[in-house]
């Protein structure tokens, strides 16, 4: 199958993709689009994907978009029993819908242009949403985690969970409080589908 | 089975989780929280729900967080086709990952307290998201949409559409240019299962 993937290196869903396919063992052309000058606004792109936002998968043809719901059709990362698909699920979920789209670059753009926040108010919102949900991420590897986020297979879970660990270093956020999303991290990172997905080793990468 | 949905008459993940109970046909105790008044912040639900969020679903004794994750492990609400489904997950995504997260209450209550913002900024906070999101999903809608938001049959896509448009005209937001979307909610409205998971038919509704 063709794949391209429309992505940016410091995109957190693309990342998640990018480590998906990697799990997967699927090569893909990377098409990268720098958010910083809105390039994922151009008319080009918006006839592909009319939200304007990274991911978009080209399969064949098709144009996927939505990363959670590009993993689900990648058909990897997700344990066969229905309970387990579930904690997976709801894992991928508090990140994906918790935390994520309180801080990426769109959000923080109107929070600085049109609530006037300045970098500290900023540094604090990122923070803030970050903590609170990995507390209670936290707290779910405690139950489910072995080596990944659910037991010693890489899952959704993971796919989520490293970039927004990464996210959260770029933010400057102690992450002392949570060292079972630490650790997985830190196992993951010696992992060849994870180290190729990560922003520096992208070609846009500056 | 025996299911227990914790919610919030108001919650907009929590009305996805009712339609779905109820296109499913299943039979369940609602239990509300009033997250006015942080009763889901209560140490008795933290025990139960870590990430002290609504909805969770207790089902024989597991309990499930996260509205997606709990459609999913119900089985309901996606087309058969593979891409078919990624289609519907992406405007289930649309607006659970990137229009509902930014406008709940939790949020709404930092930008006022953490940032002070005002009620015009937080209207304009509100509806600039919305807006946004909509305007995608009215494409979608254009092209994969019947009386359903994707096709002829209710979806996890209809769950998530009904309940941010009924958040929509709650906020105030202009919906005049989005008629497919007002189409599917009308066509929706008219339905047992979507009438009996509205805000106003909760017991809890004040």
């Amino acid at each position: 199958m063709n794949l391209t993937l429309h992505g940016y290196w410091r995109s957190g869903a693309a990342w998640r993709v990018r480590i998906a396919l990697g799990l997967k063992g699927l090569d893909y052309t990377a098409v990268p689009h720098d958010l910083r000058i809105g390039a994922q606004a151009s008319p080009a792109y918006l006839a592909l994907a009319p939200q304007g936002l990274v991911p978009a998968l080209e399969a064949d043809g098709a144009v996927l978009t939505q990363s959670l719901a590009i993993m689900e059709w990648l058909e990897p990362l997700l344990p066969t029993d229905a309970l387990a698909r579930a904690h997976v699920r709801a894992m991928a979920g508090a990140i994906a819908c918790d935390i994520h789209p309180l801080n990426n670059l769109r959000v923080l753009q109107s929070l600085r242009h049109d609530l006037g926040a300045d970098k500290a108010q900023i540094a604090a919102w990122e923070a803030r949403w970050i903590t609170t949900g990995f507390a209670a991420l936290e707290a779910s590897v405690a139950r489910h985690g072995g080596r990944f986020a659910f037991g010693d297979t890489p899952t959704l879970a993971d796919c989520c969970l490293i970039p927004q660990i990464g996210s959260a270093r770029r933010f400057g956020v102690d992450l002392a409080a949570f060292p079972r999303l630490v650790a997985v991290d830190a196992h993951c990172a010696t992992l060849n589908p994870f180290r190729a997905a990560a922003p520096a080793a992208q070609s846009d990468a500056d």
